[in-house]
């Protein structure tokens, strides 16, 4: 029986993916200590996840008025500290739970990011994973050293250099390179070990990599990116894939059309898992989580909304009213999350959404609060969209940490382990393995890039 | 009474620092395993050491022949993993001792640096450091696609900027930004986060940083150049400086030479602890120790040194023969670490040395093995650099690990506890406790450059 993939959504910084989840009264306030994140690795791999998975900027969001005061006095995301840093702690402390850092292609160096990881992979004994984003906004640019940030279709050009110089280093040593005999001297087949000398528009890099190939093969590749063009970018690179899908009957739509995009890359689409966003709300019985959702829904501010979508579409929302609609140039001119923009505009079913259209319809910073309830509740919303095939997995956000995650593990996750939908324990030892990915091998991604071109 | 500091010298890859370690019978093999690189770390702190540091390129050495074959066949430092990642899960299995890790001014952006160790400072509760390198050759520009290395000069200009940018973006929050009221909603005062908007001739960032400030106030600056330019940084930024002294005379001249500089910057010369390598042989007698040392002095292989030459050099060591002279022409243009080209003059005399001149004079990937014996004999030569005044504490390499810090810990380490020359424990908690160094208070930095400029 065909299982899900449960991923943890995590930020290494003071507060979940929702701004509001430090006020509530549940969260752990020691976001600077180690055992706050190793605490949350504990209860993922108790309640069997796939990975814990961490989102990241470079910057904090101060787009919003060009100023930094309301994030810091709001606690808008704020803090956020380096997310491999933050990670490796987490690995230190589980033996079995995936572990997924996001790091920028428009900000880092290939060489340092393929390293990065690979070593991780090694430390881990096979639990990296690298989420690929091609970073969003000026603040990032400007804490960077660049002047402002590159147009949305130059940094997935960038990107996928990038990427192929990241597939190129992990493929630099072979399997069997090492030797490591004392008596011969031998410590490896120099023949085995490859310079990648990759020469692009945008990277250059020659290698030969300094990290010998890991027990995945090499980390797994995620991506995000919802757009048009990085969707095409997650067809062609990405093995697991994080969604937003609207509903079961459009998320099914979106989710065959990708698919069939992984296909045409000439690849397996099953070998490319799709987890959709979401935030259960669970306690003991519906009563008990209905309250809970209760008191979710009061923690997000104003605010919070519209610093985040200043942050997210590159665009300050300060500078217009609330109601305020767009015009038609603004509108194109959005260089940010643009997935963001055409949702509201589909949601909203305006051309020209005013800035309260954007809060109402992007439902930014605050959590959807449509899956609610006891075990049976949110398994069977879970189910509907497992087994109507809109999904083949879940990214699980917490409106508060640990105790979401907490919540989770024990009411929800022996529901769907009892329906089957789920698995008991892990039955390999790799991220690979938990996802049902095989491992990574030299060159596999070559051939779908020439297929593709 | 003035007590001696202790570094451990690690790489992150299959040797120390001495390429032909991995050869050694003792040496552990499971190089690319988290538990090698936890069980050192573990001696090093029943060791009660100040730290371990983790040396780093950003490359194998492959400028000799410019071929990598030589170097994997005969596993020249050609592994480098990427030192922070292995240095965190070492901070995940120790409580006390210090975690000091490599990172390029040359080739990383400093906001990245910034967030990298801050948040390593935070999740280790006070125990990072960041030894600032300039980087060195053309294979480490090569991979992280530049077209050659930055002339010597300019990067230390450079890294000047770069430092800069770190220990800004580290003051950029007061110690008491941070509220974290649920109750009133205030995350923390806006007006205690700063931006830097620092821009210079190489780099600009602008902030606000996205760290608060860690238990030391930020972590520990540590420096190895050894060029006139490299002492000049040291002096001027460094708190923590490593050091090859050749013998007790000369290194009490250059110490007190160094220490002039320091105050002459308008700092504390007691807050800059100067560490000189060494490379103790212990074992319980003299005799076990001397059948160590014979066994150590046959591991190394003439192309060690030249390969690790032409790396550290930047300069080919196979375009000339093993008698050839060095010409004037060839001297100047050394562009790596200069300080091995004029150790090479000064120890054979010689002002244009030839390849195996080269060799001998600068004893390079061969250990010195000068300080070979019984718990006695180590402890009478740290005890004579020491008191003599030419350093303020050791940074150790091993011949190999785990066993070389495991013999020290065992046999040395109590005769000088027993002499009241070293800690009988930790009487603090964070790395600057250990060394003797005040809490980094915000903008302590900054007068010392005023009186610089």
């Amino acid at each position: 029986m065909r299982q899900m993939h449960l991923v943890g959504f995590l930020q290494a910084q003071n507060c979940t993916i929702y701004a509001s989840s430090w006020r509530h009264p549940d969260s752990r306030t020691d976001f600077l200590k180690a055992d706050f994140f190793q605490e949350i690795a504990r209860i993922l791999e108790a309640g069997k996840f796939d990975l814990g998975f961490f989102d990241d900027r470079l910057s904090m969001p101060d787009r919003y008025g060009s100023d930094h005061v309301h994030t810091i006095e709001h606690g808008i995301r704020c803090v956020k500290m380096d997310p491999v840093v933050v990670l490796t702690m987490m690995a230190a402390v589980t033996q079995r739970l995936g572990l997924g850092s996001t790091a920028s292609t428009t900000y880092f160096e290939p060489f340092h990011v393929a390293r990065a990881f690979q070593t991780l992979d090694l430390m881990s004994d096979g639990r990296a994973a690298w989420n690929v984003v091609t970073s969003l906004n000026d603040g990032e640019a400007a804490n960077m050293g660049h002047a402002e940030m590159m147009a949305h279709d130059a940094r997935y050009d960038r990107a996928d250099e990038f990427i192929e110089v990241v597939l190129g280093h992990w493929d630099g040593w072979e399997d069997d390179a090492l030797i490591v005999d004392k008596a011969s001297g031998r410590f490896g087949d120099g023949h085995k070990v490859h310079r990648l000398d990759f020469k692009g528009k945008y990277l250059s890099s020659r290698g030969p990599f300094t990290v010998p190939r890991s027990p995945q093969g090499h980390p797994v590749v995620i991506q995000a990116g919802s757009s048009g063009r990085g969707k095409r970018f997650s067809a062609r690179w990405a093995e697991l894939v994080f969604v937003a899908y609207h509903d079961v009957k459009s998320g099914k739509e979106e989710y065959d059309e990708f698919k069939a995009m992984v296909a045409a890359e000439g690849r397996n689409p099953d070998h490319v898992k799709v987890a959709t966003l979401c935030t259960p709300i669970c306690a003991a019985t519906k009563a008990e989580a209905e309250d809970k959702a209760a008191l979710i829904a009061r923690l997000p501010l104003e605010i919070d909304a519209l610093s985040l979508l200043s942050e997210a579409l590159n665009f300050d929302f300060a500078s217009k009213g609330m109601d305020e609609p767009f015009t038609d140039e603004e509108m194109a001119g959005i260089q940010g999350l643009q997935a963001i923009r055409d949702r509201v505009v589909k949601n909203t079913g305006k051309k020209n959404p005013t800035v309260r259209d954007f809060i109402v319809g992007s439902g930014r910073g605050r959590p959807r609060l449509d899956m609610v309830g006891g075990p049976k509740e949110v398994a069977d919303k879970l189910e509907e969209w497992f087994v109507g095939g809109a999904c083949d997995g879940f990214v699980i956000a917490a409106a508060a940490v640990p105790t979401g995650y907490a919540d989770f593990v024990q009411h929800v996750v022996p529901e769907l382990q009892r329906r089957g939908l789920f698995r008991e324990d892990y039955t390999g030892s790799t991220l690979r393995d938990h996802l049902g990915l095989p491992r990574a091998m030299r060159g596999d991604w070559q051939p779908k890039r020439m297929a593709a071109e």
